[in-house]
């Protein structure tokens, strides 16, 4: 076996460790979860898993790690700005992805806890994603978004309008329309968007 | 001792009580937190404290409700309409009491996990709301606002901004400034607010 082989057959098991942890996290937040849960639901002595994530934290670095990357479909939301419109593409697929967002909203809660691990990595992701959203909505609509907004002043309401809207969603996905919600936020920002 | 200064003296123990618990569950989330803990901050033994709340979970209830209570400035939120600039007010002060709003966040948070005890508290708590404050933006501005959305489609994206800001702003108490983000929002929902 060649160790590119070897690697990644670790990258796939690594993936499936933190899938089973996005899991055990929608159940129980990240205080309640262990991991012997994790290392339960893929067939692992909790030695085991400690190869692949030496500790707690890092199962969680893992986790947050791989929802950036979803979020992002794949892109990296920093080097890459995103209009409105693949915004709009985001929140439409968080709709399907119920675990992982599930995942966030209880982490994003559990981190404003006192010594939370998660806490830096939020207070982090909060200051670039804003820098990486003025950048975006700048390159769209230069100094000034159609509203009258500047871009410094929408991409706070940008991430406060999905990270909210999802808390309404997971307490009713059957009959909170998020994906309809955003789009009102669209109009808002853009009075000639389409409805 | 007539019965009304015992009741009194009751309520206020049991507001201090709550006050403790705030604090508890800031610290370390309501899955986390300990009636131990609780009964220690205001003296009394974890016998003395299942006096006044019986269970946990009746705690975790007097203190979803006392934010309520703050949250609306003491008035009921669903029986009086609460114009824009009274919701600005709300958050301006909610900038002055970070352990409730910490609190209340990541229970808001832990609330998405499994079976948790607060879920159908928030679940309900949403959808009067948004009725309540439909109502509201209908009672000021008619059957369109400003910038041309319905009062049904501005109501959950009001709670959406005001529950999402709230997590960018705890993450940096010092820094982020949650009510002029929250004006601009306003200045979104009708452009000729005041900046």
């Amino acid at each position: 076996m060649t160790s590119t082989q070897h690697s990644t057959r670790g990258q796939a098991r690594r993936d499936e460790i933190v899938q089973a942890a996005i899991e055990v996290i929608a159940e129980r937040g990240y205080r309640g979860a262990s991991l012997a849960a994790v290392a339960e639901k893929v067939g692992l002595t909790q030695q085991g898993l400690l190869h692949y994530f030496p500790s707690k934290e890092a199962l969680l670095i893992g986790v947050l790690t791989l929802r950036e990357r979803w979020d992002s479909g794949g892109r990296d939301i920093i080097a890459e700005p995103m209009t409105i419109a693949a915004h709009e593409g985001v929140v439409e697929a968080n709709s399907h992805r119920e675990a992982i967002v599930r995942t966030f909203s209880a982490l994003l809660g559990e981190s404003v806890t006192e010594d939370h691990p998660a806490a830096e990595f939020f207070k982090l992701r909060y200051r670039r994603v804003r820098e990486a959203y003025t950048a975006s909505l700048r390159q769209e609509w230069g100094d000034r978004l159609p509203s009258g907004l500047t871009p410094e002043e929408a991409a706070p309401l940008l991430i406060a309008i999905m990270d909210g809207l999802q808390f309404q969603w997971l307490h009713e996905p059957e009959s909170f329309d998020m994906p309809a919600a955003f789009r009102a936020f669209v109009r808002l920002l853009d009075p000639k968007a389409a409805p």
